[in-house]
């Protein structure tokens, strides 16, 4: 094959099975293993699908939204799956994500590479309606997931209710329905004994 | 929470999560475990985006495309994965597939219910030129999997260079110049003992 953009574009496919081997703190819903990347970023894809009329924003742009949280992630295969809940790790996060964004999005053509850049720049700042609409569904789905597994991965990390309603209240900026709910989910995962209440 | 709207698309959601659980013939890139359907679904998404320039087809609808990538494989949660080359196993998909859908998408509210219904008939019946275009992302990302792994998962099945052909050549519906591109891989494979030539 001697088209030099083709190339360049499936090089970076090929680079993309790496982020099936990203593996987070959530866990199967079945307890199994360890969830990836690639199934959460494809996860909160159907999500937006299925709930983009639940933003509080007017003429949301899904297909916008759908590439931000299909891609958002692709940074991890280097700087791999930072904790939400980890502070420490969290100090080099964006230097690590951002010298990652330039190696992993840098395999592409200029103009897809630019495109890709400034999506994930743009969904990490949470500028935009797309970026905090897509932002919630990927804080959300932790949430149900902790709950759907019984808090398989996440006990063992003691966490209380307090920390979590402090990471993801940012839903409510993109829609306060959806909060509503997943303070809800929080609520029975506390009750469950999966996070510990406040003192 | 009272909203029935929503309960039925949180319903759905939870579902998803089974998706993470049906394992494909195809592996991580690694070897170490068989890829899921949901980490491929996700795979083939990211591939559209970067890749529609290549379609054959004008004016395509890249958000139809995703959609109907995203959602394409959900049945899989009742049907499971069927082997493209078990001839057998293949006589019972579409029947065993359509009970799938009835059941997985009917958890959703009549609306999405009936859009996901419709973009995955379209989709299966490779009808318009975005399900055209999705399927031969969904034909091609196996033939690279394959190369990549060295045909750990695929080897076992003695595939002909021939059979692979045959289920693939359809990627030219939609591309001549990813045909091309995916002819080059499975020449490759077979040359590195993955498929064996056809008498």
């Amino acid at each position: 094959m001697n088209n030099p953009d083709l190339k360049k574009r499936i090089a970076f496919i090929e680079e993309l099975e790496k982020l099936k081997l990203v593996y987070r703190q959530n866990v199967a819903v079945d307890g199994s293993r360890q969830e990836n990347s690639a199934e959460h970023s494809w996860h909160i894809a159907v999500m937006a699908i299925v709930l983009h009329r639940y933003s509080d924003f007017k003429d949301l742009d899904l297909l916008k939204v759908l590439k931000m949280l299909l891609i958002h992630d692709i940074v991890e295969i280097d700087a791999g799956d930072t904790f939400l809940y980890d502070n420490e790790a969290n100090k080099s996060k964006e230097a690590d994500e951002s010298l990652a964004a330039s190696r992993i999005f840098g395999l592409l053509p200029e103009d897809t590479k630019n495109e890709f850049i400034s999506l994930w720049k743009e969904f990490e700042n949470r500028e935009s309606p797309e970026a905090k609409f897509a932002a919630s569904l990927d804080g959300m789905q932790p949430i149900m997931n902790h709950y759907l597994s019984n808090g398989k991965g996440i006990r063992k990390h003691k966490l209380k209710t307090g920390q979590i309603i402090e990471k993801k209240k940012y839903i409510a900026d993109a829609s306060r329905e959806l909060w509503d709910y997943a303070k809800e989910v929080i609520d029975k995962s506390e009750s469950a004994g999966l996070y510990s209440k406040d003192e």
